[in-house]
């Protein structure tokens, strides 16, 4: 709502010892992970080789209707999507699981991540008579396991062959007659685990928070590089590929992911409220309440609030009406926008030295409004404190960044110049070293390329996803042999 | 969401000091006010005493699309409403405001509360051949206010000379072509309050939430039994029936009101924050962390936390996308509806002795699956501390109250029982006597009727509204006289 | 389609002899009806005294879905409405079967007509006390009956002592705890029937189509001034205000009702077809070819035909897709509303002498339109005919006629002028004498008002419905008392 | 509506001067193609090689709702398509246009008709690794057109090539960065048409009355085995494949075509009347009156009624409300399917020997009720008269005929049992001989395949499209390999 990071998918997917009313599942789990992506979603369901499959553009509510979901019927495997797309291209063929046919039979598909040699890809299946429907990375790597896979005598064997020419940011599900397959790229800049049910259902998912809903307990993450196969003999693992402890996306534990997950071995939750620890340590001012911008903000404030001593207390209300319907008025100045989703609970702050805790700061812009709505209420001293560093570089593995010009922190040169904007006393962020501590007891390494502009793997010199798409969409730009 | 205590509706009206979008306001304030009422919302709007009204079944997005909400057009007074009903009658007839035409014009109204002695007034005014389209007491008091307009020179007169025949509770505001009039009846069983925005327009609303919404500044509550008349000569207030302190409904602030709301004078996240506090002296326990149900306890949650010394922490996650449109899962005992909205945050929980507050426990059974989650999470021990009395007694005065027959507390003599139905270490409730110091600078008294069965008024010997209105859908067992 | 004069409603009512989805009959008969009011709907259902009712802005399948029908649960009587209103104002209050409460109990009205005098009416309840929720003249007559009802042994007794007071057009259905009453205005300005089905189900329509549709074979029509009861000792019939051989508005055969209907022992597909025979011996041309305008042109073409002796064929083709959800390009000259809606077949047209048919001329600007196409296809000739004589007047009794700036046959003085604007060689419009000569064997007589301006009873000097209506929407211009 | 015969698609592409709301106009043609397929739509837009399209299942009203529309902005070229699916699979990837992107940029393809051999076209690209998303025989069109792309200098050129691989029935439309190709099979199964707007467009249609609704005036049909190239350049036409007249599908002419449509030079509704006046020749009786069922018998009882000299007349109403919504009632006998959609004009029936025109009998029963209204409607003799021969023959070119094992004529050895069967008194079909004869100006011969069993080039000898659909859903009985 007041920030403009977005995650770009979650994927689930489920192998069911018999069939049933699988798709159920699925739902559930989509409503599980449906803050990783707004904007359309999708179930695939393999009854005894035949697939059916629904997907559109909207929340989980919107698309899955009581007939809708009926119409899924029975199954023993089905997978699930849900997305958000950085450009305005709600374009349908995007929407997964790409569900398609080749000479092997139906394979479906869920991808969460973002490659950076798509367009090498596409380029070299189009120069060969290949058909694309959408402008999504995800046909890519479609066309990179069929065309392996006439080779292969499996489909997990196709897959890993496919890997190495796939350089980027992947984790999967994939559906075929008879199998689940899961697969994280080799730095598992994106998380997926796995568990199982009480009635013996193999569930992946890309949190652990969509296992619990579902009923499942979590066995473990797949491995940064690992292929899992999933089918009646049981789960086959092929770590092939693994090669190092991974890069996971630090935003993940900052602001991403649900507070109630596991990643990577490490809670969630937990990282957060060390944020505000670490916070609270690096950066500490004297005041007589801390708060945090809901939802976000919340653990960390309670982080520091608890490393400080500084009581924790609640700053605003948010309301949970407000949804994609609201109708934005457009008459008058006194009916802003952040006045609507949050009010401020006055007699907390009256009078008050405010500590007040968010997980990042884009653009400023609203910063600087939930920051005044707090002097309106009469808060004594404002001390802003951000539980990661700034953003200045792009994200080429899944996040959308907003552009660089956007950026307050690419605008000002300095912490005191963007505190003068945002009408605080004093600001801070959580120092890049820190970010490496969040997770204790994680099991892999972080990227932290939007702080420091260093990234695990090779990017491209153009930019990054969206300008892609922006070209492909455009015949006339994109090859020269026009037609 | 896991209870079935409900308010009863919301109000607000606003009177602009010239012609706008007065809609677009009305529109923002019942989003403010849509915990108050989830079943059915309306607005009437003024223009020039040209009356546009539109009202529908489901929440405010579901009611009111950019379309609707255009449709109503300008003017300068404008009145809503959100509703929840007891009964399943949904009936379109009842959905407020209730915008009717009489001799001396179109008259809109609003209310908020429940009357005692609707049935006798509906009986009075048939017998002169009165016609009733709905099942609401509404509709009683409009009768009594049009009827009393015949000989009274103003309509805010005919709401004085009509309020000594209404007998129970109401907040209303009233809409005529040139006035905006609110009343509150004299014991104040449900808040109602105004304030003025920077450009002049005055507000009147069930809670002070709807006025920061809009922009406006609380001047101050309506008194219990006061009338105010805001028309272009300002603002008058007649008090000829106040006559006391007035007696709150408790549970204003306990649960119904939204935390940021201050009502007859008192912050109710304060008077939430106290009863956790008073918990944690009426019934301390030994214990590693102090967490809340989420939404309703976390603020009680917080006050035990900070009386007791124990570290307050988050327990639950809650889904915030589950709404209306999901389909509960028929398939399979492991997907319950508890795990799907609650998730526990099990590092916080597991091998803790858990004090967990509520703000009321009705029938038990949800109460008990959630136990059951901190169970499963590892919790060594969990306490239970209830932020109200135990409920016994039906509510005559527009809350609606689950029937005795289901109310564990009536079910059970003590609290061990209870303690052990829903299977917790330790179980308590706030004391009554608590109840009444919550709102420490609350200009009113409170009713407990709930709690002691000891009500202000008289109450009818017969089961309240909904009885009421099963009664009268049913000719053949409301008069005698049969057609 | 190309024509605006509206009939205003048609009605329907069900008696059971036992319990049933009786408002499945109410449905379809809705459907058969549809015709008569395309603007909005309703049906109520009795279940032993309890009503429950759904009605709503469109036509029958977008009010009733499945869901909605199904909720109307069982019964074994119920009636149904579907209306066309004048003003702009879809006011949901108006909507049809009203359904109020009252002394006695339950009572659900349906009306199709106008009254003259319900200003008259409403003003002296108003004096009263009495509340109205729409603009109507229903809810007049709803009025009336409660009222007389309060002195009366029944409700049949109660429309027997009303009817006097009710001036104007009126044929309704109302429906009780134990009853369905039919009852038609003395002059029986709009049609009313009844017929039983099979299984001795007792049905009243305004069309004997929608009897033909659930089966029921017709009894007879209502007399002009009868009440006809429906009780579970049978039908009854009470003929103290039948007085004359009626009024019934000519129109009905001309154009509203439906060809395969009888009214008043007429059949309205052969009083068409008379039409044309009358036309071709009043108005003879010689010509090629005799065609209508579809829909309500054909019959009357085929009388011509027969008549003359000239061959009937097709000319036109209408596109039976475009609906209401259809969106009007504005983009272009070459895509005309006419051209989209109807096409020529230009073989049957080319290098022929033309007869077209329709049944009226109201502004005459589509007819000049579909002149046109007749003449790119290539028509050597075009002579109109016209099936009704030119309207020239104002109807008071429920149908929308066109105001008079607007007439085509107010503006010009000469069927020659009118010939030369809509671009014919030659026109000539049905007498009025052979208008009444139309239903041969009808039991009635008819009002021929909007073409003569003599109508059987005193009109209102003012304007008919529609400006009422604007002025009791207004609160200013209605009553000197304001407040 | 009364009839299992199906038309399987209409298509729609304009190439305008200028840069336009082009979609505006294709939604038009596609409201006059309805009648060609209402399960599906779609249209795509060319705007300068961006391609944005939109489709979806249900009619064009249902797809394109304003929103829908006005999101496909400007363009100077598109296309459109109606679809009707044999199988129950309204698989949302089938529906077309099919937009794809391959090495030569974006490429829209829509499709009238059927391949008898795409399953051995898909094999072949599946084994070099291709992927399809539906499965429809469009894509196969996709595939051979893109793979010939590769090798040749244009899109015309690759269609040239790819055409001799493309075995059965394709009346399509393509459209490039830059240009708007049509072209039909050698046998020209399906009609298409060109024409041309006063402002410069050039249209494309399956049939001339969507040149008509656009303002379009007919050049000529596009030849059998033509390919047409529309550009900035002017209209370029290729006869390399147009090898004989062609033929037709005789149903066309009979049922599936817009009676003002003009096909392969002959007006359908002449050919029509011709079929009602052959079987006056053919099949005599002596009768009362001739009437024929909506729609699609009214052209030829005209026809039969000119050439007997019987008086034609109008013998049933359809009711023209009963769409897609309608909820069919399940309760009583009394409430036949028939009786709601059709009602008699007794007054024309009654004492009569009625001659009843129908275009075709697929399963009888329908029939059988219509024929069971007019005889409670009083008719004393009633003669079928069919205006096409008996089907016995499945069709392999788009038409879809119900299996075999349904059809009357072949459950039945003779006239004279289906005539009891259907209770006539007597029954007679139109030779196949006469068929030929019907569209005597036309420039193409006819396809009688689904009569006679003789088909103009070679048929699977496997069951057609609708089997193959459902193989290929189930990867298990397709391919040999499992995965």
């Amino acid at each position: 709502m007041f920030n403009n990071l977005h995650e770009e998918c979650g994927v689930f997917g489920i192998f069911e010892p018999k069939t049933s009313y699988v798709a159920q599942s699925v739902y559930l789990a989509l409503y599980a992970l449906q803050h990783r992506g707004q904007e359309s979603c999708g179930i695939a369901v393999n009854d005894d080789g035949v697939f059916t499959h629904h997907k559109g553009n909207g929340l989980v509510p919107d698309v899955f209707t009581q007939d809708k979901l009926e119409h899924l019927g029975m199954g023993n495997i089905a997978i699930g999507h849900v997305r958000y797309s950085t450009t305005g291209g709600k374009n349908i063929n995007n929407v997964q699981p790409l569900v398609i046919r080749h000479i092997k039979g139906n394979l479906a598909l869920a991808h969460n991540g973002n490659l950076v040699n798509a367009m090498e890809i596409r380029k070299s299946f189009e120069l060969n008579g290949g058909i694309f429907h959408g402008t999504s990375d995800t046909e890519s790597i479609a066309y990179e396991i069929v065309s392996n896979r006439l080779s292969c005598k499996s489909t997990e064997e196709a897959i890993k062959k496919a890997m190495p020419n796939l350089k980027g940011a992947y984790s999967c599900v994939v559906m075929t007659a008879t199998k689940l397959i899961a697969f994280r790229d080799p730095n598992g800049f994106r998380p997926l685990c796995f568990g199982k049910t009480a009635d013996g259902a193999i569930c992946v998912s890309s949190e652990s928070c969509a296992l619990d809903t579902v009923g499942a307990k979590i066995i473990r993450d797949v491995l940064p590089g690992e292929i899992i196969t999933i089918d009646s003999n049981g789960i086959h693992s092929d770590k092939t590929h693994c090669k190092s402890n991974g890069n996971l996306c630090v935003f993940e534990y900052i602001y991403f992911a649900r507070p109630d997950s596991i990643i990577d071995g490490a809670s969630v939750e937990h990282a957060r409220m060390r944020a505000g620890a670490f916070l609270a340590k690096e950066s500490p001012v004297d005041a007589d309440i801390v708060i945090g911008v809901p939802d976000s903000g919340l653990d960390a404030a309670l982080g520091y609030a608890n490393e400080s001593g500084i009581p924790y207390g609640i700053g605003f209300i948010k309301n949970r009406y407000i949804g994609r319907s609201f109708i934005q008025p457009n008459q008058s100045q006194r009916e802003d926008a952040v006045r609507i989703k949050l009010n401020v609970i006055k007699e907390n702050i009256k009078g008050k030295r405010v500590i007040m805790i968010d997980d990042s700061i884009v653009r400023g812009t609203t910063c600087a409004r939930i920051v005044n709505l707090l002097r309106e209420a009469g808060a004594k001293e404002v001390h802003m404190r951000v539980s990661s560093p700034p953003f200045k570089h792009p994200c080429y593995f899944g996040t959308d960044v907003d552009s660089q010009e956007n950026l307050i922190a690419c605008k000002y040169n300095s912490v005191e110049e963007i505190a003068k904007v945002i009408g605080v006393d004093s600001l801070a962020y959580l120092s890049v070293e820190s970010t490496h501590k969040l997770a204790e007891s994680a099991s892999t390494h972080c990227c932290d390329g939007c702080f420091t502009g260093k990234y695990p793997i090779e990017v491209p010199k153009e930019q990054p996803k969206d300008k892609f798409e922006e070209k492909i969409s455009k015949t006339s730009s994109y090859y020269q042999v026009l037609d």
